[in-house]
């Protein structure tokens, strides 16, 4: 398994990697711009997509070159990243999380 | 200072209780939906704010009848309910609000 990032491939992946949060984010303001709030179970409501979102973003978005592969599995498999954006950080890594979004289970 | 209360002031403060909390509501409500969420910074101003009213709301709403006079001024001092509406729960109850009101040192 290819490990190592090279200068270029970092390069590539923080590009991917913004990419698919600027998604996820426009997204997100996407749905709140679209709720009409009237209720106030529909305030509470939001608060809990918001809090949900927040603690998700957080947890997924790890940007360690140890975990890069698993993010970005996790971001092909959430559809914010086609697995041929993957290809300028290399024919390998692309391969890896190609078979990581195949193999459910591991995710 | 008068400390119980009867049925029928029960009833009153029942109704004003919910009354400023409806009037809480419909600020907060009108709130969100006025804003227009654009950037990730804007999510995040809105998160705040909904977590912030949320644990106001639950320190503030404490419908305990040896709380309530406490409560009734706070409502009257942010603007939730109007000294005049308080009548219905006796003259001297309203009146020991009143004192709360204006004596800002204690809340």
């Amino acid at each position: 398994m290819e490990k190592k990032w090279t200068k270029s491939q970092k390069v590539h992946a923080r590009r991917l990697f913004d990419l698919a949060l600027s998604r996820e984010y426009a997204i997100l303001i996407s749905t709140i711009n679209s709720m009409e709030i009237k209720t106030r179970d529909e305030v509470w409501e939001l608060y809990a997509i918001l809090r949900k979102k927040r603690k998700e973003l957080n947890n997924k978005y790890d940007y360690r070159y140890s975990q890069l592969i698993f993010v970005f599995a996790q971001l092909v498999r959430g559809g914010y990243l086609s697995l041929d954006e993957l290809e300028p950080i290399s024919k390998e890594k692309q391969k890896q999380i190609e078979k990581m979004v195949n193999f459910k289970a591991i995710l």
